[in-house]
């Protein structure tokens, strides 16, 4: 049985706990929501006011060269590149995950229609995000491909010489499930399958390796565990091997000139840049990009404490705590838990379900009134809908461990008590459906 | 002859002059460079404050819904939608140019491709903006047409029943020249053929009628003449008839969740919103959003003082202003002018063209010699390096009636004359054009 004077300890002996200062939070809240939209970075205000002050306001068209805004995708990707385990000038922020995802799944499709004529077949996740399906449909629409959709599970026996592109989210958004990126990239290779990873819930959250897991492609979005900033602009990683590869059929569609190999020649040909330079396309949100950068810093900052390692360690004893405190002080009100409770499995969040029919009349399980309830009273975690069969209503809490702390998830865990012990939850303003987002 | 008293006196009489107290222009500056980056409205430092430091920072993601962050791609569509044209619903604002071209030319050819099957010519203009090219290039590849290039006086003949779109941009960027859209579109039309417009030069600066004209489809930037900030989201636009069209086949490619009919029910299969919804795609960077706000609200303001007409009236002054007084003034020195006299054929910009051979030894025209030289005086125009043939080197200078008076035309003018006459371009550091941007 833990206590909140250990939760106290574990806080104070903490070796990231300073990293919390470099965030401003607003007051009274617990923020387990950080997995949705990342906390605010206290450089950023200062940040983005000088950029729009001074660089843009003052300083006008010559900070684009001046102020490097012209480099800035390829700057930002450079410094975060580490964190996901790329190599320099292979990573750029730019667009959205969404975008980004049609730029490398349409490369891939190309590759393999190149390299493996025949194949008929993109693989992915029933569960995988919304966005991710509905631009796979497109690109398979367009490249002659089926979209075959399957439960974790079944990925093993699916990858067959059939498969042109497996395309995975490497933590699952609802139920914070990991992929174990290397083996399943061996998998695939070894039937001549490209792997695209979307590493939306990864990036900053969970130790990544692209280049050792010899993936093949990967984007993600920076606006999460990023701490970017609502929208801030995605990533999009390719390896070398790929992404250097001569031809203008093997570069990505969005041919804009911010990708072309001399973007200011202003020639009338489209010339792929080389490498990672040629997934960029238009012009970018300086703006939003430059908020991202303070995002990033405090990566850096990470960095002499331990880096990922100390963050990883830290996650997993958040996740395990409140898995721990929720099943010690919150048993018999129907939670169940979603998130594998192996750490190899488990990314930065912790799901539980609530079968249907617990709830009130008419609201299913219940699940979004006590996320609604524990949000009235400060403690900000998300509700995710359940499809009415195998996937159930879900409550979603993230655990940052940049900012969260030990005595942040016993507070937490009390109030999911008082809430479910009270039946406060049952209130009627905390059972609007319509109101979910 | 003009006097500096008359400049001044129309100034004094100038219904749009006090839109110049919005915006924060740097002290002792004349700012001829609106249509490559727009000068910031003196709003938009406290609005961006707000969204990072409340909305972000304190509302966290409850902003979606309570801020609105999640209809600002709409709701700046609406406010701006007038300005061009055109009707309530039919445009957002969202990434880039060059994205948002790829989605509209790639609906154009899909549409073609039903409606007159056999049609392989996708035509455009060899000086247009050279990511325009880019991005058709891509989509011949992929929808099987040939991209036909051909001067703007060749365009009507070469508007036959083999050509399946029509892509222009409405002013072009290096000599200001513009189309007469109705007419153009007519012409098209009558050979069934799709218009794609390019307003990136005309958005706020000329009157754009895209129903009235019965366009077909219309992209644009908002960092130039609507003064959204460095990198703004770009708008697109799609006439009703087109964007709702039924089935699957006819939505743009980009397939992201932000397009879909219901994009927070998770479900897996794309569905299409209704209308210019679908030309969504991922999550947009709101605090550039946010900033562009602020761009569209001086808009807002000059309706009452007269709207489009009055600013087209301005901006056709200043320009008229500036060719008499260049040749009044700097006569004798190699400058031509490349912009048309026209007023139906003319942008909100003139450019002036010098000969090959008149620089200094091994840096060609010069051209590029002088506009350093004025920007080293405060006057802020560019420079459009010329491709050695039909296309002389450019200067060029935008002038954006909302914060360009008449007394800024005479004191760049005299600033040229004195640049020309002193010979203070030939100095080595204005003359250093690997420096060009």
């Amino acid at each position: 049985m833990t206590t909140l004077q250990e939760c106290r300890t574990r806080d104070a002996q903490d070796p990231l706990r300073s990293l919390r200062d470099h965030f401003s939070l607003p007051e009274g809240v617990i923020y387990l929501d950080g997995n949705s939209l990342g906390a605010l970075p206290r450089a950023t205000p200062a940040r983005v006011a000088q950029v729009v002050q001074q660089e843009w306001g003052q300083d006008l068209i010559t900070s684009w060269n001046k102020a490097g805004w012209v480099s800035l995708p390829q700057r930002l990707g450079n410094q975060f590149a580490p964190w996901i385990g790329a190599g320099p000038d292979q990573v750029v922020f730019t667009d959205t995950t969404s975008v980004n995802l049609y730029k490398v799944l349409s490369a891939a499709a190309r590759v393999a229609r190149a390299d493996h004529p025949g194949r008929t077949q993109l693989v992915s996740e029933r569960s995988n995000f919304p966005t991710d399906l509905y631009i796979a449909q497109s690109v398979c629409q367009e490249y002659g491909l089926e979209l075959v959709l399957v439960e974790p599970e079944e990925i093993a026996t699916r990858l067959t010489p059939q498969v042109a592109v497996l395309l995975l989210t490497h933590v699952n958004y609802r139920t914070g499930a990991m992929h174990d990126m290397a083996a399943v990239t061996a998998q695939a290779h070894a039937h001549g399958i490209l792997c695209v990873w979307d590493l939306c819930h990864s990036a900053g959250a969970v130790p990544v390796h692209l280049l050792d897991a010899n993936a093949d492609y990967a984007v993600g979005c920076s606006y999460k565990y990023l701490n970017g900033g609502p929208g801030a602009p995605a990533f999009v990683w390719v390896h070398p091997r790929l992404a250097d590869r001569p031809g203008a059929t093997f570069a990505q569609p969005l041919s804009g000139w911010f990708g072309h190999a001399a973007p200011f020649a202003f020639t009338p040909d489209y010339q792929p840049a080389p490498g990672i330079a040629r997934y960029l396309c238009g012009t970018q949100p300086i703006v939003s990009l430059s908020a991202l950068q303070c995002g990033l810093d405090i990566f850096t900052a990470a960095e002499p404490l331990g880096g990922m390692a100390a963050l990883r360690a830290k996650s997993l004893a958040l996740t395990d705590l409140f898995i721990a405190l929720v099943e010690e002080h919150c048993a018999g009100h129907g939670l169940e838990l979603a998130t594998p409770r192996d750490h190899a499995a488990r990314g930065s969040q912790v799901c539980l379900t609530r079968g249907e029919g617990l709830g009130v009349q008419g609201v299913g399980s219940g699940a979004y009134a006590i996320v609604q309830a524990l949000i009235a009273r400060g403690v900000v975690g998300d509700f995710r809908k359940g499809d009415g069969g195998k996937h159930l209503d879900i409550l979603r809490f993230g655990f940052t461990p940049l900012y969260v702390g030990f005595e942040d998830v016993w507070n937490a865990v009390q109030h999911l008590r008082q809430v479910l012990e009270s039946g406060e939850w049952r209130k009627p303003e905390f059972n609007h459906l319509n109101a979910v987002t």
